[in-house]
């Protein structure tokens, strides 16, 4: 059940009504808006008498929702949520490019690709330092090595880094360095990880499962969402199809059905999707075109000698290139994205209207 | 194998390698292009010595070729194929807009759709007169009558069309009314129908099926061109993959890996592959930016009273809109959209280079 | 809407009937049970009053129908149907064993698999003469000289024959032939070939496409039923997952399923589904104990020499020893398979008791 | 790289390898087979001179390994791993049944289903006392209390317990109460929770995932293996087709490809498979056909008021008859089903034969 108050109620009027709800054993999640306060009542409704609460002051409206997703959806929640890490915005009319390596591999490399990413346009920096690898007996990361670099690289660039976590019990220290914390796709579903990151309220890109339906992906969204913690975005990396010459399918119609269906930042990973560099480029620009919030690529300067998925990873010049394209694709649909890889800020009309409680 | 000529190499000496290779029991595909002749060779080439070949008269190199497409690869013609229909070229630096209903339901319904296509920026008309139904009890189109209403509406707008066909026996009758033939996913390998088209030589739109990879599709392009019909074009109209919020799933990347495996012009049906108006937008746009050679959308003036698809169906003034959009990023990938709905002339330069025989 | 008749009901009752319900405009489909007649309405409907048909002399109810299928639901026609090729019945209490080459090579050759696959115990010889091929330049059958060693073969063995058709104008054709058609997974919804065949009233096997849902697969299958052809046989044949171990995934739940939703008899083909002979065995023995009412299986004396689809043939005596296994188990859910290769007569209660018009 | 020792090899001969292999930074994973022992070299083997290795005393033969699995692999480990929980063998000659609500209800509710379970023919008691729901507002499980009413329900029926477990952090508790974890479709690929399992030592039934192929499923294994915990069975649960009608499509034939390609045990699961009661018996019967170890299902007494998914719940009459009906087809097939609930002995002759290390 959702509670829309009236653009002139009150925080009491708000907290009047909490306790009304959670009398009865439910629990309420409010989201104050820039115009309007929203509350979602979460738990069984069964005891709630809708036209009661519906005449208390403050209160607008009461609506049952049928989405199984609450937090998380639109109809709770209508603006775009917009997500501010360091200077960057993602959400907002600007879009983000998140680039750097698979791996983080040494403190040398990275800083190399680092510089070349901002160089050539990327606000956000990129790298693995727990690598999810299919063998036990492959490389799986530097692990809080690898973050020691992120962290010394972004010292150097001024880029936030996002790396992923797969150990619920190691987000609080991934949390000390990355400003962004990456679910990878074989842990969408992965409730005692997305629980720890939900409490932790740090912002977090949810990717996508490699066959999941896009519901339960907001489903996934919700578990984080449910503890408070309302920084997530969403990411598209392909999903499995029947195609063989990309390593997945990116779904690109995903990007509009995700904003229609939530308020949530949407990026695009073109590098896991496709799998092959060669193909980078067009998914990227389609996902631009498509009305992506950002995307994140796979950059390395000696794509042949990556220590993992070197295949799809692109050359800084062909990268700097491709920033160019999106750009002009970013304005030929309404959007841009800041060039020279200084931080996105987003115009100031959007970032005064819209309030994220957290 | 592929035989690669001399620029400066002579028909007489491409029909005297033709002779030898048919000699032995092969047959021969010879394409003309610009600069330079390619001879195709199919069959079974173990009693042809390829280097006795490589000293003949005229030839330049002979490639053995694994892709298990020959006419439809890249390798084979390295030139964008362009099919012209009417004043409209397919294939060339400008893109094409199709549109029209699902299926033709009337004289006057098609001619009134037909002239809101045009204004608003089409440039061929599509219409079902045939329609693949998966219930026999369902409206299966108004055959011959339907073909006629599409001829008159060409009349009256300059606009050629396409339609579809499904009976390898009515292929001749369909080829007096329609510009381009249409073979529908559920037909990808129905290889009669598609010997039937390759015989006619007719322009053709070929669809990818429901679970079709891309070889496949690239095959069945093949049957057609093997009768020496090389004016194929392809289109993506979403594959079968979990998501159900979509009617399929549009594959983006698959316009970037046909514009890199085949010289065919690729066309995206956003339509069919999102089943819902309210993403064929972002689909679309998606779709030119990725690099499509045009688009195949549904346009209707009462959605809400179309007899087949009219859920995925957009009202003639969206229609526009989006056209004006699509040609925004057109622009901006270096391409461009034939305003107010006119023929669609490929620039000089381009239609001057390329000759394709047939 | 169906309308089932009083066991007592006459053959005017049932004519009175149809004439009322065809004086509206509405096509009638009369299915003679053992018990009862059951009468399908297909058309609009809104004209006739089902209450007043309730009230015609000879009428037990009239039910409105959901499903899009009709001929071919249990709920229209809840007695198995059995299809009778020569001395063999499909459907019945007996399980039927199809063997045979993937394509008809040459006379001796097949000649010498008839009479191996005979003694192993197999009851209906299979073997292709219209090969769909993916590639035009890979070899397509024997055509007619394929028809002509496979009825040779009837001749020489006893067995019926079942063949593949593609292309609607040989429907005639082959039906002089074969006792069985069969329509490839490419053609599940080829509608033109389905229409012809349902035309022809011959037996039909019905393989379910790459990525069919079951319910497409029925409509298929109603679409030949909807011509008054009831011998319909369907044949799961495996389908699109994301498995590359086996070619396909053969979907053993799909038979519960179609016995659950209809009358027709359900085929595997495990050669095809898992496209290795390793794994042929087990999955065959899975499909007898899931219920189906038969197998389709290749065999070839000499598996690594074979035209097409070598990779997963039997060897005959691997065969032998897999009917005697599928046997075991056929005998452990009830049912049996005829020993020795002779024809399969349905015990003699069943056969009266069930008389299919047609 | 795999070490075959010679049958007449020591410990001695084994260790000096080892201290050899290890010696240039590789890992080792010993397995004493019944007949001799095989030593998988895990790590970067570039140093180690396999023929040098060839000629030292007790080695019968050294050989590099292709598949990315080794510990889970036939090839490794020729003879199928039996594990031993309580007095029930899995992967034996006889086969197991495990049954028993989706989550554990409360204490009275599970007693009473585990005893109907027994007297039905279960040899193992399955219920969930942490549930991964798509939901975060659903039902969780009951926790800690769950797993002490499971214990409680072993006790009074001697049958072992199997039991999901979620959080890494969790593991050693869980393993306090369970005798078997199990490792849900979800997590599949957690390696956080694979590698907390493979410490524990404890066996383990590891579900495939929803789109998981299986050289995934079995690099999930090798995760839990390459700790040395040897006590993993795999349990084949559906897959994401495009059908609809059953939730997932239960892919009968990985469990001879399962066979082929691993040592492991493998346990079908067909009431997630195929989500309704009505295809849970058909499709059970077909994993006895195809060779499973075992089968897991959900029984409960009133499905209608099942707090998760009642939909595939059997009622405990008719499991008893399936129960029958398995034994049945187990027997065609040459194996057994322990009939009347008790503990599961394998004959001796295997269990003396085989000697799994752990």
């Amino acid at each position: 059940m959702i509670i829309v108050m009236k653009t002139e109620a009150t925080t009491d009027h708000v907290a009047s009504i909490v306790d009304r709800v959670e009398a009865v054993g439910c629990k309420t999640h409010t989201i104050v808006g820039a115009d309007r306060s929203v509350i979602g009542v979460v738990g069984d409704g069964r005891f709630i008498d809708m036209r009661q609460i519906g005449r208390m002051i403050g209160v607008e409206k009461v609506m049952p929702i049928s989405k199984p997703y609450k937090g998380a959806s639109r109809e709770f929640k209508p603006e775009d949520t917009i997500i501010n890490v360091g200077d960057v915005s993602i959400g907002g009319s600007n879009m983000v490019v998140m680039a750097g390596p698979c791996s983080v591999e040494g403190r040398t490399e990275l800083l190399e690709i680092a510089h070349a990413c901002k160089e050539a346009g990327a606000h956000i920096l990129r790298g693995g330092a727990y690598k999810p690898r299919s063998s036990p007996y492959s490389f799986q990361g530097l692990g809080e090595e690898g973050l020691r670099y992120l962290a010394e690289a972004r010292e150097a660039t001024g880029m936030p880094i996002i790396t992923e976590v797969m150990d619920p019990s190691l987000v609080p220290m991934v949390c000390e360095y990355a400003d962004i914390l990456q679910v990878g796709a074989r842990n969408m579903q992965n409730y005692t990880l997305l629980n720890a990151i939900g409490k932790s309220g740090h912002p977090v890109m949810l990717k996508r499962s490699f066959s999941g339906t896009i519901e339960e992906w907001l489903m996934g969204a919700e578990y984080i969402i449910s503890h408070g913690n309302n920084n997530v975005m969403l990411c598209e990396r392909g999903i499995r199809a029947n195609e063989t010459e990309t390593r997945n399918t990116f779904d690109v119609s995903a990007i509009p059905v995700i904003k229609h269906l939530s308020h949530l930042p949407i990026i695009a990973d073109p590098s896991h999707a496709v799998g092959k560099w060669e193909y980078v480029g067009a998914t990227s620009k389609a996902a631009v075109a498509a009305g992506a919030d950002g995307v994140i690529l796979e950059v390395h300067p000696k794509p042949d000698e990556a220590w993992s998925d070197g295949r799809q990873s692109l050359k800084p010049e062909r990268f700097a290139r491709l920033v160019r394209d999106m750009r002009a694709i970013a304005q030929a649909v309404g959007r841009d994205i800041e060039p020279n890889g200084v931080p996105v800020y987003t115009n100031g009309q959007v970032r005064e209207k819209i309030i994220i409680e957290n």
